[in-house]
C-alpha cells in the first residue's frame, strides 16, 4: 500500500483555537504528520508525493466563492488595521442565501462555522496539497491499486462546499470520493472519526451516488453539535443515502465494532463500487478529545472487519487524531488490520 | 412626553467585544443611560419607571427556547471548567432547523449571531427591564399619550426571535410594536439607527400588520453585513412589507433627509395607525462607529420631518448611539424636533 503525502502539508501552523470563550493552543499541529508518517512506515507503506493537480478536482466539491476566499482572505485580512494575526470569524449569517458580503470580516463569518479553523498565511498551500494527496491516493486506486492511504493534514471532513470548521478547510474525503466516480459508478464514505463528518454529509446530502455513513460521539453534547444526529438521513434524491450512528461517550471497542457492523450492513445494501474511509484516530481512549474508548488493538479489529466485510477498492483518508502516546501506533494497527 | 426607564437597566456591563479577532472594550456601556437621560431631561421629558410586566409581552416576540437560554445560560456556562467570564459563542449552525443542541456552548452559538453581545450575570435582568420600558412607553400611547420615549438600554433592534447580536438581546422596538397591536390595527417601525435593524426585520418578515423600514449605512461593507440590502423585501404575506434604504458611508443631513422622505412616502402608503421609531443616534457624524454624517441639528430636522409628515401615535425606542461629545445633545435635538 502506498502512503501519499507532500512535505509542504506541514507549513500550515494555526495558533488560535477558541474554546468556551478562551484562546487555547490549537491541537491540529504539523507534528501530527511526523507521527502519522512513522505509523504508516511501521505498517510497511511506501511513501509517495502527489503531483500538481491544479484546482479542477477540488473545484468539483468546493464553490468558486469559497476557493477565492481561501486563496486571498489572508492578505486582505492583513490590511485591516489592528487585526488579529490569524483570521477568526466574529459574525455569522443565520441564512446563507442572502447577498454575499464584500468585506473579508463578513466573508470570514460566512465561510467559517467556528473558531477552530483559523486561516494563516500558509493555510491555502497546505490544504491544497492535503487535497492533492487525497486525489493521488484515489488515482492510485483508479489505476488498480486495491487500497491506498492519503496522509491528509490539515484534515477535511468538517469542511463543507463553502465553509471551513473544526481544523478543516478542503474536504479531502469528499474530493477523493468525487474523483473515484471518474471510474466507479458509486462510492461509499465510511467516517470513523470521533467527530461527525458534517462537511462530508452536507456535500452529498442531496445525492445518491455517494453514500455517507458516520460513526461518532453523540453530538447532542459534543462537537459539531448541530449535525450528526440520527434523524439526518439526506434530502431529495439523497434521502436514505446518509446514515449517522451516534455513540454514547466512552464507547469502547465492543460497542464501536457492534455499531460498525450496522454501518457495514447498510453499506453492503448500497453496494458501492469503491470505498473511502475517513480515518480519524481520535476515537482512541487516550486522545486529548476524550470522547470514545477505542483501543490500539481495537483499530486493528476495525481495519480487519472493514476489509473482511467489504471487498472493494478502498482509499483511506486521514482525518483527526491528535498528539498522544499511541497516535502513530493506532495508525499502524489500523493499516495492519485492513491490509 | 414621558421618558420611561428603570435604574436597573444599568446593571448589565459587558466587557468583551471581538473585533477582527481582537478583544476590544465593549462600547455599549451603562454610562450611555446617564448621558441619554440628561438629554431627555433637557428636552423637558418627565422620567417614569416601568411596572413589572412579567414575561407575557416579551414572549409574543421571542421563542421559549431563547428566553430559557437567556435566563439560565450564564449559570450553566459558569459550571464549565476554565470558561471565559462572559458567554461568547465559538461555533455556529449553518441551518437553524436541525436538532436543538443540549450543551450551553452550542446553544450559545445557536442563539448568538456574533461576538458583540456577550452574556453576563446581569444581562437578563437589564434586558428584561429595557423591554419593560418599551412596553410601558407603548402602553402610555395606548392610554392616549400622543408620543412617548423608552430609554431602552441594552438596545434591541439586532435581536431576532431567537438570537442575540450587536449589543442586543430582546427586541424592544418589536415588543413595543406588538404591544401597540392590542389597540391599533397596524404599526410601522421606522429604524434610523446607523446599523440595519436586522432583528426587527426578521421578526416581522412574513407579516403584513407591521411594516418595517430601515435607513442605515450600506451593509455590503458594514455591520450587520448579511442583512439590510434593498433586495430584502419580506416574504410570503410579508412581501412588500419590509423596506431597506442603505446609505453610502458618510451620508450627511441632506442625503439622510432625502432618503427619510422616501421612507415616509412608503409609510404613508401603508397608512399605519401607530408608529415606532427605532432611534439609534449613531448615524451622528461624531459617533465612534463613524458610518454616517448626521449632525446634531440634523437630528432636530429628522424629528421635525417625521412629526410633520406622519400624524399618528408614536413610541420612540432608544437603539444605538455611543459615548461621544454630543450623544445627549443629539437626543435633545431629536426630541425637540418631534414634539
Amino acid at each position: 500500500m502506498k502512503c501519499v503525502l507532500s512535505d509542504l502539508q506541514t507549513k500550515h501552523y494555526p495558533e488560535s483555537f477558541l474554546v468556551n470563550g478562551i484562546k487555547q493552543e490549537n491541537p491540529e499541529k504539523p507534528d501530527r504528520i511526523d507521527v502519522l508518517l512513522r505509523g504508516a512506515q511501521q505498517a510497511d507503506l511506501e511513501v509517495v508525493s502527489p503531483p500538481d493537480y491544479g484546482i479542477e478536482a477540488i473545484a468539483k466539491i468546493h464553490t468558486p466563492e469559497y476557493l477565492e476566499f481561501l486563496q486571498n482572505a489572508y492578505s486582505r485580512w492583513q490590511r485591516i488595521p489592528d487585526a488579529a494575526p490569524e483570521i477568526t470569524p466574529n459574525i455569522h449569517p443565520t441564512n446563507r442565501d442572502g447577498v454575499y458580503p464584500a468585506s473579508v470580516v463578513a466573508q470570514a463569518g460566512y465561510h467559517m462555522s467556528d473558531a477552530s479553523a483559523p486561516i494563516t498565511a500558509e493555510t491555502w498551500e497546505s490544504a491544497k496539497l492535503s487535497a492533492w494527496s487525497a486525489i493521488y491516493a484515489s488515482d492510485l486506486v483508479i489505476e488498480d491499486d486495491e487500497i491506498s492511504y492519503a496522509l491528509c493534514r490539515p484534515p477535511g471532513h468538517h469542511a463543507g462546499a463553502d465553509i471551513a470548521g473544526g481544523f478543516c478547510y478542503l474536504n479531502n474525503s469528499a474530493i477523493a470520493a468525487q474523483n473515484l466516480l471518474k471510474k466507479f459508478g458509486s462510492v461509499a464514505i465510511l467516517d470513523v472519526d470521533l467527530h461527525h463528518g458534517n462537511g462530508t454529509q452536507s456535500i452529498f446530502y442531496h445525492r445518491n451516488d455517494v453514500f455517507t455513513v458516520s460513526l461518532h460521539a453523540d453530538p447532542i453534547r459534543f462537537y459539531p453539535f448541530f449535525w450528526g444526529h440520527s434523524s439526518e438521513r439526506g434530502e431529495g434524491a439523497g434521502l436514505g443515502y446518509n446514515l449517522n450512528l451516534p455513540l454514547p461517550r466512552g464507547t469502547s471497542d465492543e460497542g464501536f465494532l457492534k455499531t460498525l457492523d450496522k454501518a457495514l450492513d447498510r453499506i453492503t445494501s448500497f453496494g458501492p463500487e469503491a470505498l473511502v474511509i475517513a480515518l480519524g484516530l481520535d476515537a482512541y481512549e487516550g486522545d486529548p478529545f476524550a470522547g470514545l474508548g477505542v483501543t490500539t488493538k481495537g483499530y486493528e479489529l476495525i481495519g480487519k472487519t472493514i476489509s473482511e466485510r467489504l471487498n472493494c477498492p478502498t482509499v483511506i483518508v486521514q482525518e483527526g487524531g491528535y498528539l498522544c502516546d499511541a497516535l502513530g501506533k493506532n495508525l499502524t494497527s489500523f493499516l495492519t488490520g485492513i491490509q
